[in-house]
């Protein structure tokens, strides 16, 4: 199943246990804000996906394939199957907000923490905090001195991150639509979800 | 008015704005997990610092002194002022949790995650999410790779990081209790918050 989440907006879908489901850049150099949270919490939503108990987890500030991602009860929740670009993600900055927007400016624009709400509200569901997302396709160089860099995404069109869902969850994806910074290049687009099936992951 | 945390416990301290607060490594190489509220939302305290949008503002894993960590609202509540340790400090990992130490083989053992919990429900508050704490005199380098390490702190007794407070705020450290890793040498000791009165910062 694929849905289609058009630039600048959000999508939440239902990952079953087991599950694949890989976020693909339509277009290229499009970032993707993914959060996920655990299913059998979801009514309160305190259960997410936590980038800095993922980090105690792998070690690294980044997973590789094979490592997995997991929750703020240091539960697995997705694993990195497989990664077609080249392998620029980010695990280390907030998701964009209307706060972000008015700091550069503009005092309306769609953002990565909006998205996730509107996105979770279609199913009933909410947050309490807004989690720290797992930014797809973001390039956010670390220096030797710490120093980070906002640089614009090098993944090309096509290009796609696999996810296996290791508990059952609710994914959200952003496609961020930040077009005052260039991470983006100034030019937002749309991502797609493809949802393993139960067909296809029987096959 | 100093407020010492006991080996392995947190304590919570109200900050006013402008104030400074300092907190000391008083035997050397131990841990202290930071956590800070916005005190005009500490009621349902869903309002924190966090890591994940600090990094945005100063684009860098952990600032420097004269660098301000911000909240979840992106709005300044620390600014790190004075630092005569080493600089080892980390703000990548999660605080310990009872999942941690269950993981390590110990089912009951005190976390600093707790620790926050208990500090503030002396004060009559509580937080929905544990946040991102700012783990001072933490010693987790990041390699070329983005491969983390996790190595005992080499903080000497009597250092001191010393941040001032932007906004009103609850100000909790949390004393790691973590013995089973090496960070705080296998032995977790004391720390101690140095809180300015209004008589010191008016003189």
């Amino acid at each position: 199943m694929r849905v289609i989440v058009p630039a600048t907006e959000g999508r939440a879908v239902r990952v079953g246990a087991g599950r694949r489901v890989r976020v693909t850049d339509l277009e290229g150099g499009q970032v993707g804000d993914v959060f996920a949270l655990a299913a059998d919490d979801a009514d309160d939503a305190d259960e997410h996906l936590s980038a800095s108990h993922t980090r105690a987890a792998t070690s690294r500030l980044f997973p590789v394939a094979g490592e997995t991602f997991v929750t703020s009860r240091r539960r697995p929740i997705l694993t990195l199957v497989e990664d077609s670009s080249p392998g620029c993600h980010d695990m280390l900055v907030a998701a964009c907000d209307p706060e972000r927007y008015r700091a550069l400016g503009v005092p309306v624009h769609a953002s990565c923490a909006d998205n996730l709400r509107a996105s979770l509200a279609v199913l009933g569901l909410s947050v309490p905090v807004v989690p720290q997302p797992v930014n797809v396709f973001m390039r956010i160089p670390v220096a030797g001195d710490g120093r980070l860099s906002w640089l614009s995404s090098i993944s090309r069109p096509g290009d796609a991150i696999t996810f296996e869902a290791e508990m059952d969850c609710v994914l959200v994806v952003s496609a961020c639509p930040q077009d005052l910074v260039g991470i983006n290049g100034h030019h937002p687009t749309a991502l797609a979800i493809d949802l393993e099936t139960e067909e296809m992951s029987d096959r």
